[in-house]
């Protein structure tokens, strides 16, 4: 399996928030919007062995899961429109019982090091860092986990985290992508691992 | 340069359609809109040898250009708000003289064909399509020009005019991806070209 965690540091944690102003009053939630098209979409499919796990403001994580997934759409209102349903259901998420929203979407009350350390148990953790190996010269691992951060950087505690858990840390660059495209990158290294370069 | 020319076979051609609509009502403009997000952005930079020309229901042709586009941000209801914008415009895109819309965004009255002849002379026409050689197979050609469609297939008489003026066929597969996804996994061959693959 596939997957990847994305830290949204002013992601919203009630539902209260605009549709139509994603990347204002919604702390930027366009671009955690777009990591879940990239994470879960293929051209008229989907990838049913990824999941994408949303922090959302290190209080809640919002889990799509790609095998389970139904009516879900790319575009970033109707991805909105799926963590506004989540953010109506935290009363239903206890402990590490999760609130079951929509087919594929669960909404957990996980902050990131509890995500991180639940989702470790399953692969192998991959920080994408500007600084890390690159990924053309890197071996793809079995059932890898990535981790990105959204428009901002790592915090040093978060940081501290990965640095403690992550096993690999890889770059896309030499380019500094969007966490979205790096996404994008990514699953296509893993597409075509095995293939010659020219 | 690196330019993409994206058709929208379903796009709008008058401003009226609704910016909390893209997906439904305004004909899938949500797709072009990533296109630009992924053919433009960096994280925290845009792409200044870019240019993304969006060919809107074979009628107009709007063209983004990295040099010089100012406060354009990547989520879609900002780019569709410029797309809104230049159709607004279409009284001044007279021949093949544009309409100035807003920095680095300028609307031309033409179609598919006229602007595959236009920005052809600038450099080599690249149709990404899912039986052409593997990207990374391939070495990247200077001035790349690449076509893509949006979430259709091209139409017969769009495939036998980029038959006539395609010099290569390139895929990014085994995995057919969305429009927007392509262009950045394109955007990363040719950042990384000369790279050493694994």
């Amino acid at each position: 399996m596939r997957q990847f965690i994305v830290l949204g540091h002013e992601a919203p944690t009630s539902p209260e928030f605009s549709l139509s102003d994603l990347a204002g009053g919604a702390g930027r939630l366009d671009v955690l919007c777009r990591c879940v098209n990239a994470g879960l979409f293929l051209s008229h499919g989907i990838r049913e062995d990824t999941r994408v796990h949303l922090v959302l403001n290190d209080e809640y994580t919002v889990r799509f899961d790609g095998s389970t997934a139904k009516r879900l759409y790319p575009n970033e209102r109707a991805v909105a429109s799926r963590i506004k349903g989540a953010l109506e259901s935290t009363a239903d998420a206890i402990g590490h019982q999760p609130a079951e929203v929509s087919p594929g979407v669960e909404l957990y009350r996980m902050d990131f090091e509890s995500t991180l350390e639940s989702v470790a148990r399953d692969g192998t953790i991959i920080e994408l860092h500007e600084e890390g190996e690159s990924l053309i010269e890197a071996e793809p691992p079995a059932d890898p986990v990535f981790v990105l951060s959204d428009h901002q950087e790592f915090t040093d505690s978060e940081a501290a985290v990965l640095a403690d858990t992550a096993e690999r840390r890889l770059r896309v660059g030499p380019e500094i992508l969007h966490a979205d495209q790096t996404m994008t990158v990514v699953h296509n290294w893993l597409d075509t691992a095995g293939y010659r370069r020219y």
